[in-house]
């Protein structure tokens, strides 16, 4: 059974974390394929979706096969840890920040670790009002930098701190109040009110779609003053173009 | 009867948008209108309130008369959206953004599209119990990059992009979550809560108010570093002068 | 009796404002003192943890004893201001934020001014559910631009400007929706949250601490892309070094 399940249809990209047994933990080589699954996209999609399959999100990344739990007793070297797990991790959240279309994480369950950065990565998130996000790499006595890296400029700075050293978990409501979630609906519904949202964008035109991720994406590195500007012009282009 | 009034007394500039039977609906005229009456304050006004006659603060434009649609069943050139449309647009969110004193936006009902960026570009929000937020551009297939240009900075960039692809509405409870509104009062006690805050903000110096502003203004493109001297620099620079 | 009180335990140093008949109202030179204390911190220090002793955190600065008040009805030079106040609040404003270790604001009743600056100032706040925040400076006709500064980066630039216009207080609830506050407790067990908290923060490595807050303090001036590289050579250089 494969680990990363993709599918697709009318505009829409599903990606689904496939290892419920384990509340689907990443492997390297899942963080390989999800990069993969990003950069297939057709031609034609507009939003992807990802989310996990069965109770949890995603657990956060597999420990026993992780790099660093395979030196026999020896820390691995800083080239190793970044040829087999940071350099991963780094090309899928480069690939989901560059996709040109629009990202959707629907939580159930558990986002915890690599769990909670990749469901914060996305432009938009859906949590059942069961989910919890948590960052417990501390807690193992690792600095999630790079997990802070992936949040970082979608929720406050100071939230990111306090919820990695804390090791708190924020539920699905704290969550909708730190902006890390956007929609909180029960349990049983979760599935429905994603499929009305991924209908209401998907009416959308791909056009529009682009332009306002392109917003999304350029704006934060540019000078206060050029935003309006640049808003104004990927407005008219889109609109002169029809 | 004018579209925008206009009224001033101690201190305050009220600038109400009196179309009242189509929820306040702004015409390219109007956004000019407001520019105009932003450029005109006295030199003595602390305090502009940006109000909407009515039920509605704004329902946002009015695409009857808007360039778009007036192009006989052709897109219009980039050249003249600029012209008829964003140039307009993008004059009045800088006269908002460089106004040297404080600017508190007072929303009852609807605050759509052009009429959400307007409340969220003013300093200060405040919002009767029912009043209601939305993006609903990409509902009609244009991407509302401008407005989103007048909200960055003010909301963070991750709702910005929910609010854009979803077209979902915020309830004033949920803007007061998310920053877009900084007080919920009862409907019944908007009017005088309104007053309370504006005869605060018109008791206090007017220097203070314009070094407040102007720290608001600059210190976002300003390096980390450098925005306690200039907090500092400002708050002698008023001390030391009375 | 000390005005600021320094105990230092099993990896935390505890400062406290000990002026609590006054609410712990702070001088230049308790401004100093609390300088001197974070620049002293002993090596093997994992945690800052910042309180007041008695009923509030801090009510703000000592306008008895301020430099503008001792100037005999003249005006004091913008020169004499960065000497005698902000001069010294700046040096401790920088301290906190170069600190290389994590900070925790622990607060029961109010945060007023400098206090509410202080507070925000640090990584982490934990609240009473009867604290309270607000920049109350323009009731007095002062501009709180430094205060301002202290808080750019820790809660929304938008927000900082409605609490400074309006004065109003926030309750530790809405200190929580802004992200002023990171947890809200019930004042009876104020004590032993903070405990729990200061415990867990302490069993986390030193390496580790320090590699976080390297991020909290250098991401925030990078250009974006640059954030992902950053968080994960911090990473690695932690995990290679064991």
């Amino acid at each position: 059974m494969k680990e990363i399940t993709v599918t697709g249809t009318n505009g829409t990209c599903r990606i689904e974390l496939n290892r419920p047994d384990c509340g689907n933990l990443v492997s390297t080589g899942m963080v390989q394929g999800l990069t993969l699954a990003l950069q297939s996209i057709a031609d034609d999609v507009k939003l992807v979706v990802i989310s996990g399959k069965g109770a949890d999100f995603c657990k956060g990344r597999d420990y026993e096969t992780a790099p660093e739990s395979a030196a026999g007793g020896r820390a691995p070297s800083a080239l190793s840890i970044r040829a087999q797990m940071t350099g991963p991790m780094m090309t899928l959240y480069t690939a989901l920040r560059e996709l040109p279309v629009a990202t959707l994480s629907v939580v159930r369950g558990s986002a915890y670790g690599f769990g909670c950065a990749l469901a914060g990565a996305c432009d938009m998130t859906l949590a059942s009002e069961t989910a919890r996000f948590r960052l417990p790499e501390m807690g193992r006595g690792l600095p999630p930098t790079l997990a802070m890296s992936a949040l970082w400029d979608r929720i406050a700075p100071r939230t990111i701190g306090y919820l990695v050293y804390s090791t708190a978990e924020l539920s699905a409501r704290d969550a909708l109040a730190t902006g890390l979630a956007h929609s909180v609906v029960p349990d049983g519904e979760l599935e429905a009110r994603a499929a009305t949202l991924v209908e209401t964008i998907c009416k959308e035109p791909l056009d529009a779609i682009k332009a306002v991720k392109e917003y999304l994406k350029e704006a934060p590195s540019m000078p206060p003053a050029a935003r309006g500007g640049f808003g104004a012009s990927l407005f008219a282009g889109v609109l002169s173009s029809r």
